[in-house]
């Protein structure tokens, strides 16, 4: 989202007027713009859901076909426990003191509620939009959050240790850190410029992926007895590809979304430069992963190009409307670069990560929200800093304190055995491709 | 749909001047609320044709391979013929009166015909919204309800008595009794209240398929002779996934679009509420059928969840826009709960449905139209009662006529053999995944 | 798109007050035409993205399995291709004298730049839409043309000469060719009528593939000794009818979009009409190919019913609105007959098209194209041959050199051996499907 949080939002357009939305003040109020705005979160958000399938497929086809069940309910699991949570404490969590119920436990602790049926026009938030759409649109940025640990800890990891670490995760941990910006807390008072979560959503998901990481180990055989690494293909990269292609949709929704406000010419112009802008960092994060894995090994690399496409995503949703389009192509190729040369280098870390979600989201993340200040003027270097190193360390240790409680509480890794025979007859005892028999 | 049809939707806005409809009145008219209204049929009617994919999807997955293509030419053949049947019949059989061109037999058989070309805005209905896009929208709703047939009946049902069953549902099963709600008819007079159709689309599709799986009997092998039930695993649990995500998807077109207006700040509103509480009740069956199959098996099952979250969608269907967002929590987790609960008694009863649409449809429609008085106070369970009952006793006696008559003229059910070897080799002599050796 | 080029569009516009768009002139202009139809253009342009999805998917369910990595690698590459090569030369190239900056070479070569942050109503095209969210929507029109060659020439062509190809094709030949028409050029001024590209972008795009598959060659073992034609069955039928069911959503934004205009009554109205048409269209030619299958050969064929829905919306895509939803229906039956009787005079002119594009998209879209003057009385069939003649010659002339070129340095062909093991393993060294045993 802009840096205007939701909060500074209606004073900031207050003081707009040549903007057009008073314009007619005088007479009945036009109501054109919180229909433009409440529509582009209902847009926004449907498209963000459906970012849910696209990392359901996209991990499915990563898996090797004896986990894939597993990825595919953990997929559909997270996403359902994130909308709960997310309407039970999340929403008012990150931006308190607003469409609060009080709670049992106070302002902190309570569960969000919509606005009547048939609002009328003078009950309604005319500078901004429905809360129920904007409660929906958000909603989906949580889930997303979530749905990038699913990868990473893929083929090992139990069902309900990583379902209870998802609560926890989009009930308060990510509500948290995205209220210190976007709930008008205290980086986005400080300057932190993070449009629409490079670092907030996509970083924070790979920091509380990487914890999880180490808590866990990496996958039976990944790495040999002579250090060297073990390549695990995936078990269908068709599967890979229709997730990558989900994904690169949504995220039109995900970043013009975050606009927040589509009823003014300069607000649907801007949407329409996020939408441009997003679509050219995705085109050339995966022009430059295809080029530089043919440049290294010699063979283009079919899941180097996918994760180079979201990588560029990534870089670019910190500031997806200041850039050019030139400016998003250097800023998405270098995302793209970034996954083909740190993959192998969490490999000889032995971080053993299924899906590659951890160069793809938590380094250019990073990558993209430090880049910020190159075309936002408004944004610095400093700050850009210290709100990833603020939001990475909090997120990654809280994680860390997370996984290894539900480490000792409960294990979270299944065993030996059920790893090597798959988790899908060991836990869930169903095969997703029951009859096609394996090479 | 709202309570309020088409026909009786004007007349209430007229009497609603201070929702702004009226605002420029002296001046031009105001054409927004046409063009937001239009809009709303166009994104729903798409988010709804998705839909059709969705359960293509879902059918594909649960079918074994030796009958995958068939499932699928079933798929994109019943949508075509649903296209086809509402416009020659169904759109006006359903509305009767309206926008219509006299037919060889009178106002009850007329084609469909859409407005000129460049319509003037002083010939446009600026209260409601485009034809064209009206026609498209419930065309989808129209279409929906054939999906559901095919999902049940899979796997040895005949393709063209299917789909001459399909020219009879939405030409005119569909029509008829859609009518007796949404085309103002006795139903609606009498206050029953099933707003985007839980029984209308869903329950109606779960009895014409309920009829068919009657006539039909189970699948060779599927009840052996000590009277067991012997599982019959889906081929491919990705797609069936897929195809879930997808119907999610196309659902907040479903309910969203039923709102049937956009262009007032109440209406948007609603749509907004409608959306969040879609997704909620989603979440919540999925979640609920994902702990009673954990508590009942003591693992986890992903069709259960799948379907489980299908189930939560059917059930807030006839009141998606009253309930809070904990209201949908609880209808959407008793659609889920029952689809669990209900799976094996229908084996119990040896009514074979192949990927669960009559627990999913019919029986969480059931559920989700009985319950609405809860939150909706205009309508009542006694009448709601009566609507379910009509609707259902009206579709299930005609279908089981049309399947029966199916039966004795031209046999409905392949041949053993046929069956054995799967209706793909057998019936369209081309195999879903030739290449993919068979466990 | 619209005959009206965006050129003539807002001269066209300014002569029509009557249609509300000047009625607030005396206050503050009216805003909201822009927003709508810039929103049309996001939601149209993002709508068309996910085709790029749908051929992948479509592409890499026809192929074997040997050579889907491959296929997948080649789509999401050209689309990326696509996206940069449009913004560095075709935009400019296609509408020359807007929205440029002077580039090294004049302004013929210019990269295109987008309005700035926070455009001013006083600074915008009020009576068309943002540059923005225009240069989005055409640019998937561009890219579409490229995924339609993919196709044809799958399972022999090498990647990197292919992507060459589709350099050039996305930079100039597309852009050249668009140009006379939507750039307001010779073709557009003569009266030639495609309103959304049946001849500019499926035709151009098969002519493209026509050449390429006549300097490549059949696949080895397609056409054996005796000249009979060697079925080679599609891997992954499910894919492919996702492909398809994509291809077929995606389309709604293709022909609704091309309205380029959402603000008036007329035009939303007609956006209607083309969303039902559009649909009519592909029914039609799912069930007419789904009908003519049976008769000839005695079993409905799946793939002909797949293509026929496509040959549906190809010939509907040069004149969807004019049409009546009877006209939409016979255009779009013919069209998918078209499939079915011309796929195997293909094979009897040894010309090998994998997944049925040239039928689909060139012959349907000469027919399309054709069939304009029966439904829009602007048009003459006379100009519309012209055109077809026109374009076709252009693209497939330079095609065919451009093919040539790249055979004579570089050879656009995989060995022998490559071939018949696969180009997965042989180019890429990476399966699609690496643990299902092949059959």
């Amino acid at each position: 989202m802009k840096l205007l949080t939701k909060l500074g939002f209606a004073a900031a357009l207050a003081a707009l007027p040549s903007m057009g939305l008073a314009q007619e003040a005088e007479a009945a109020p036009d109501i054109n713009p919180y229909i433009f705005t409440t529509l582009l979160f209902l847009i926004g958000g449907f498209l963000v859901f459906w970012m849910a399938a696209g990392f359901a497929m996209l991990e499915a086809g990563l898996v090797r076909s004896k986990n894939v069940t597993m990825q595919l309910t953990k997929n559909i699991a997270l996403f359902s426990i994130a909308a709960i949570m997310y309407w039970l404490i999340g929403f008012n969590l990150m931006y308190p003191g607003e469409w609060m119920i009080e709670g049992w436990m106070g302002p902190w602790f309570a569960i969000t509620a919509l606005e009547p049926v048939g609002l009328a026009a003078a009950d309604a938030s005319l500078d901004y939009a429905s809360v129920g759409s904007d409660f929906f649109f958000q909603l989906m940025f949580c889930a997303t959050t979530a749905s990038i640990v699913s990868g990473t800890l893929a083929e090992r990891i139990k069902l309900w240790p990583f379902l209870i670490f998802v609560v926890i995760l989009t009930g308060i941990i990510y509500p948290i850190e995205a209220s210190w910006q976007w709930g008008g807390g205290w980086l986005s008072e400080m300057g932190f410029s993070d449009f629409a979560g490079s670092t907030l959503v996509h970083a924070a998901g790979g920091f509380a992926a990487l914890a999880g990481a180490l808590v866990l180990g990496p996958r039976i055989g990944k790495y040999n007895k002579d250090g060297k690494v073990v390549p695990i293909p995936g078990s269908n990269l068709a599967l890979a590809t229709l997730g990558t292609f989900i994904l690169w949709l949504g995220w039109f929704g995900f970043n013009g979304g975050s606009q927040l406000a589509m009823g003014t010419v300069g607000d649907v112009t801007d949407v329409s430069r996020i939408f441009a802008n997003t679509n050219m960092a995705a085109a050339a994060g995966a022009i430059a992963a295809l080029l530089l894995s043919q440049a290294l090994y010699k063979k283009p690399d079919l899941t180097m190009t996918l994760n180079g496409a979201l990588a560029g995503l990534v870089s670019i949703t910190a500031e997806p409307l200041a850039p050019s389009l030139f400016g998003a192509l250097w800023i998405g190729a270098i995302g793209g670069i970034i996954v083909v040369v740190t993959v192998p280098m969490l490999d000889k870390l032995k971080i053993d990560d299924v899906v590659g979600a951890i160069p793809v989201h938590l380094l250019a993340g990073i990558w993209g929200t430090f880049i910020v200040p190159v075309y936002n003027t408004d944004a610095s270097f400093g700050t850009q800093i210290v709100g990833i190193v603020a939001i990475g360390a909090f997120v990654f240790v809280v994680s860390l304190v997370v996984w290894l409680i539900l480490k000792a509480i409960m294990g979270i890794r299944v065993g030996e055995e059920e790893e090597i025979n798959g988790l899908d007859m060991s836990e869930l005892g169903m095969e997703a491709y029951p009859e096609f028999s394996k090479g």
